[in-house]
Order: C-alpha cells, then sequence, then structure tokens
C-alpha cells in the first residue's frame, strides 16, 4: 500500500494548487488531453487489444466484450466528451450566498472544489477520460481505481492524458490512477478520509453495495434504476404504449430504463391487449400478475423479487393493480428511487403521483429515459444519484463542488 | 430489534404524510409541542431527578451532570427555542431551479424533505426536543437514539410533546424515540438504508467516529473542531489579542472555540508577552514550541499530539511560524476543516489564507467563535457540518432537505 497511500498524499497536495488554477488554464489542460487521446490511438488500441484478448481468454460474454472494445471511433468521442467538457462554465469560485450578519461581519458562501475525489469502477474504459475530464474541470484532483479487465487500457488513456497535461500546466500528481487491481486496494482506499474527500462508484449494483456498506469517506451513490410506468385509468392508449415502449426498448442496459409496469384494472382490458403486442413484437419477456397472466399465455408469471429486480435486459414485470394508491405504494416499496413516471388524462393523477412518489424525477406523460446530464441541459453527465444528500438525480458540475464560507471583520468578536 | 423495526417502519409511513403537511399545520404542532413542555415541566424534572441521581452515584463528574441537569428555566428555553423554530420559513416546497427542456418536458426542482431522518446523540437532554423540532419542522420524520444517562428524561420529553402533536395533527409514529440503550441498536440503526435517509451524529469526536465508519446511511458529520487564530506579520497587537482571549476562553467547551494559536516569527517578540499575560489571567494552561517556552517558563512543551486535539478547556496550543505558507501548511495539517481565522492588516496575506484554508468558514480578522447557525443568521441551529457533502459549516432548515425533480410531457419519448 506504500505507492498507494505515496499517491494519496501526492494527490491531496496537488489538489491545492489544482483548487486554484484559473478556468481558462483548467480549459487549455482539457483540450491538451483531448487531443493526445487521439495522437496516442494507437499506443491505446493496442493496450485494448491485449485486454481484449485476455478478456476473450476468460470466456466473457460479447456484451462485456463490447463495453470494453475502444476502436478509432469510440477514441474520438471520448476526446469529443472531453472538449465538450471542457467549454462548459466552470461551476468554481461562483458565489451562491452570502449576507453581513448582525455582528458586522461579512459573509460569502463560495463554490470550491471537493479536493480529492476517488472513483471506483468497472469495465467501460471511457469511464477513465470521462472521470479525468470532470475532475480537472472543477479542480479536483481525482484518485482512479477502474477494474482488473480494463487495466492496460486505463494505463494507457491515462499515460496519453497525464503527460499533455503536465507540459499544458496541470500539478503533478492530480490524476491518480491505483494499477494495483487487489481488491484490498480498494478497501484501503475507502478508510483515506484524511485524502479522499467524496467516492463515487460507478458500476454494477454489487459494487456499490459494497462501497456504501464499507466507505468511511462520504459516498455519492449511483446508478440502480428499478423504474416504473405507472398507466392510470384516465391515460391516453396511444400515449401510454409509445411511453413504455420507449422507457423498456430504446436502451434496455442504461439505469433510466423502465422494468415495471403498473396498469390500472379499469384500463386494463383495453391496454393490455395493445401493449402486449407491441412488447412481444419488440422481444420483449413479460413476467405478469395473475390477472395479466389471463391476457397471453406467454406472460411468466410474476414472483415478488421480479418486482425488484433490475433487469437491464428484455425482460418486463407487470401488475394490475386497484388504483393509483396502490400505485404509489407499489412504487415506494419496490423502487429505487431513481426515475418513476404516470400517464394521464387527469390532473389530480398527476399531482397526487408526484407529490407522493418518492423519486429523484418523477414524470408525468414523459418517459422515464430522460433522466440524463445531457437531457436536463447539464451538458456533461456524471452520474445519477439514487442517494438524496448532497446530489439527486442527474449529477452536473456544480455537484462536484462543494462551498466554504469566507468571512470578513474588522476585529469582531462574540 | 422487532420493536425498534416497527419503529422504523411507521416513522416511514408517517414521513409520507409529514412531508405534505402544510405549514401552517407544522407551526401549530411546534407550539402546541412548546407548551406541552412547559405544562408537563413538573414530569419531566422527576424524570430528570431520577437520572442526575443515577450519574452522580455512577461518579459522574461535574461538568457531565452540568449537561444533563434541567431546571424550570431550561425547560423554559428548550420551549422558547422550539417556539423560535416554528416561527421560521419552511424550506419545503421551495422551488429552486426549472427549465424547459430541447424535448418540450417542463422540469421543476424542488425542495422536499428527506424522509426520515435518525440522530444519534449523547447527554443533553435538550437535544431531544431540538431534533425533534427541527425534522418536524422541515417535514421529517424522527427517529432519536439519546444517550443511556439522559433515558428517562428523554422518555419524559418525548412524552409531552408527542400527545401534544397527535392531538395537534403529527401522523402518528413520526417520531420514533428509541428507548432500548443497548450499543447493538446503534449498530442496527446505521444498516437500516430502506428506512432512514440520513443520519446525524451529534456529540463526542467518538461517536461521531463510530457513525462514520460504520453506517451504511448517508452521514452528516458535525462538530470537531480544532480552530487556530494565526497572527501574522502584520496584525494589530490589541485585535489580535482581542481575538485569541475570545476564541478560546468565552465559551472553551464549544466546537468553534479555538485550541491552537500560531504565530509569525517576526511578530512574535511584540506580541507573544501581550498575550501570554492576557491567557495567564483567563486562567489558560499554554503548551508551546521551543521558541514560544524562551518568552515564559510557565509554557509547557507542546508534543505534536496537542496540534491535533481539541481540547474544549482552558488550554491552548502555540507554535511560531516562518511565514504564513507554514501557517496555512499546519492548518491544512492539524485541522478538521471547521473554522480557521487569520488577524491580518495585508491584503495579500488575507487572500492568500482564505483562499487555501481547508475548512468550512475562513475568517479574517474575526473571531471564530461566529461559526453559528444563530450568528450567520439561520435562525435554527442544527449542527455545523465538517464534511464537504450536502452541508458545510453552519447547518440551517435548508440543509435538512433534499430535492426531487418533477417533469411534465405531453408524451415525450426519446
Amino acid at each position: 500500500m506504500e505507492r498507494v497511500l505515496k499517491q494519496l498524499q501526492d494527490a491531496k497536495a496537488a489538489s491545492l494548487e489544482l483548487a486554484l488554477l484559473p478556468s481558462i488554464k483548467k480549459e487549455q489542460i482539457l483540450l491538451a488531453m483531448a487531443d493526445a487521446l487521439e495522437k496516442n490511438s494507437e499506443m491505446i488500441l493496442q493496450a485494448n487489444a491485449q485486454d481484449l484478448q485476455t478478456a476473450r481468454s476468460e470466456g466473457k460474454e460479447k456484451a462485456f466484450l463490447d463495453r470494453l472494445a475502444l476502436d478509432e471511433k469510440r477514441i474520438g468521442a471520448m476526446a469529443d466528451a472531453i472538449r465538450q467538457i471542457a467549454r462548459l462554465q466552470d461551476p468554481v469560485g461562483e458565489v451562491i450566498g452570502g449576507s453581513t450578519a448582525k455582528s458586522g461581519i461579512r459573509i460569502l458562501k463560495k463554490r470550491v472544489p471537493f479536493g480529492v475525489v476517488g472513483m471506483i469502477y468497472e469495465a467501460r474504459p471511457n469511464v477513465t477520460a470521462d472521470a479525468i475530464a470532470i475532475c480537472i474541470k472543477t479542480g479536483n484532483a481525482a484518485v482512479l481505481k477502474g477494474g482488473r479487465e480494463a487495466l492496460r487500457s486505463n494505463i494507457a488513456i491515462v499515460q496519453a492524458m497525464q503527460e499533455a497535461a503536465i507540459c499544458t500546466g496541470l500539478p503533478q500528481g492530480a490524476i491518480a490512477f491505483i494499477a494495483n487491481i487487489d481488491r484490498q486496494v480498494t478497501t484501503y482506499l475507502m478508510t483515506q478520509r484524511q485524502y479522499i474527500d467524496l467516492l463515487i462508484p460507478r458500476g454494477g449494483a454489487g459494487l456499490i453495495k459494497a462501497v456504501v456498506e464499507n466507505s468511511h469517506i462520504p459516498v455519492i451513490e449511483t446508478g440502480v434504476g428499478n423504474c416504473h410506468i405507472y398507466v392510470d385509468a384516465s391515460a391516453d392508449l396511444q400515449m401510454a404504449a409509445d411511453i413504455v415502449i420507449n422507457a423498456k426498448v430504446s436502451r434496455p442496459s442504461v439505469c433510466n430504463a423502465a422494468e415495471n409496469l403498473l396498469i390500472h384494472q379499469d384500463i386494463a382490458p383495453a391496454f393490455l391487449p395493445i401493449i402486449i403486442a407491441r412488447l412481444k413484437k419488440a422481444g420483449v419477456q413479460m413476467r405478469g400478475c395473475s390477472i395479466c397472466q389471463r391476457y397471453d399465455p406467454d406472460i411468466l408469471p410474476a414472483v415478488e423479487e421480479d418486482y425488484f429486480t433490475e433487469f437491464l435486459d428484455y425482460i418486463i414485470a407487470m401488475k394490475i393493480v386497484k388504483n393509483l394508491e396502490e400505485a404509489v405504494n407499489h412504487i415506494n416499496t419496490y423502487g429505487t428511487k431513481h426515475s418513476e413516471a404516470i400517464v394521464t388524462s387527469s390532473y389530480e393523477a398527476a399531482e397526487y403521483f408526484q407529490q407522493r412518489v418518492d423519486a429523484a424525477a418523477v414524470y408525468v406523460n414523459a418517459s422515464t429515459r430522460f433522466t440524463d446530464g445531457g437531457e436536463f441541459g447539464f451538458g456533461a453527465e456524471i452520474g445519477i444519484s439514487t442517494q438524496k444528500l448532497h446530489a439527486r438525480g442527474p449529477m452536473g458540475l456544480a455537484e462536484m463542488t462543494t462551498y466554504k464560507y469566507l468571512i470578513s471583520g474588522d476585529g469582531q468578536i462574540r
């Protein structure tokens, strides 16, 4: 761990300089990093080919290999994402409050970087480039622990970005990539409160759970989305079917995809035949309650576990509910507080649903797929928080900062 | 744990109703609670007398007994604090952002309660009344685990407040006081993420450390303040002495009291005789570096541990530094990111210090004692956060809320 400790100490030291870097300098660093990725694409692709070979020899699935694989186009997309982040407004230094207190002291509340942000993530190598760019833009040093399977790709990406960045003025040590893939290193990182100010896990539910339960450092929990579409008695059937299909099928592997369909019993006879036909056509496996099953022999029986599951696949759980209240209770029981939607023509039902569903994003007559930094107009996509502390829902650059109070006096004592 | 689990489930259920309670209703509930405390003062004082008797028989120190003890006046102060909270602006429902996205969906960012807030705290029974009032005001159900020593006092306080509140319309179960003082209950609470949304420990460093390290629930860390006053080369000597004495002596037991004095070497010969005399007169024990010690035989040698210590007592650690940079590095190494002050006449030194010291509140020419919700104009004092996630420094009512995105569409899909 000595090497890791040294990296953390260097990152902490660099973070103090990084916090004071002017926006224009950070922009130059990011643009240099983007160029360096493209210039070094051959070296990165070679490393990636080795990672892919190992993964194949270990018998990894096709979807896994796809997430891991890079090509010129993907490297170009990574570079463009960095250029886009470079152009965004720098949140650091923004004055977000202030007053002159009764005692006469002048109080200023100012956005500042966290200091050192740790990211623990899994296979996709583009997360490495993304995380570095977002951290540097917001004045934070980055401590990165990527997945074992992408190790060579990640090292190549970091090397290319780091060299260009340091030539452009990035403080040495600001990017700490932990090349030791031992699991004990992850456990070690989670206890280093004196060096790491914030920890963000990105990846599967298991990784996130492990970090949430074991970290001594404040965590932002991202990602797990067991999202529902509730079709109310008064829903427009065509709109409801379009939203369900979009939310389920447009990209089943992402967290804002729908996993559950709740249908008001009064509209079920009219709606179920329509949606069953469209789900079948889209290749979606249906798992439903006993009432649903009466409508089609291909609907498998849903067990309770299905209602808790984020399938991330062409599978949907279905349930007929007696009323709006039951729908809301179901969502608050089985949901993960990510994104939930009602399709309705009733003003009262819409209000009831939005007020009572406990989730980051609560939709009326729109697809849950809109829960996304880009769609919300934030520019960069850092992750979607499913906790309530600090940030909820899509996180913009401002959510990667904290604040401090700067107070000026003329000798005031209390 | 079955009884505790039932309390948590009831609190969760109550939180959904509580979140929708109109401000005027919450105000009525708080005023009824304040009156009930005063009306039931005899019952509360009897319970407190029993707690005090047990504490005395266990040989507790005078300071401990003083924190535990209630009288008519203290109960009146508790009631008045609740009335003050009742009158504050309700943060729930405030719209804090929003836009119409490119897709045409309308996004509203709205403050909502966390849901269920857990507080784990130590001896002082007034924390019980305070915590309940702040949670109810901000629409949160409260799960309270107080110290063993104040158990009977806490039960009496909760009983009085709860009865009055439920008659006035507080949902049943909204206040869950955990009367089981077993330590295992604390451990159990820290894992109940499905019922508790936020955990706030209030008390000594040991309690806070245990919660931070073991909680699976997001935590706001409060309180530990190892605060410094740095007297710069250009400081006004009189102002510097007044600030040091105020910060150290006006209330040594609180977290915003100063524990450390750093002095620029150029001003030490002029300043040390003045401050040594005043600290002696105030009965403060001095522990200094070898240079400090040359100025007075009563200055004990400081060991490194002293610079890390929050004495909360009439003790101060002292150190002569070569320059501003050494002062800032010392603070960033030994401080707890709470409140730090420079006394200076130099604009450049003030800017350098405020930009580089990593703390919730960074002062120029004022006492660290101002880090306080009341002094900052927030009305209520919930605690002072020393972490960077969500809230930093004094926490107002708004910091006891999260937000959610309410999105309206006309059938938008992505």
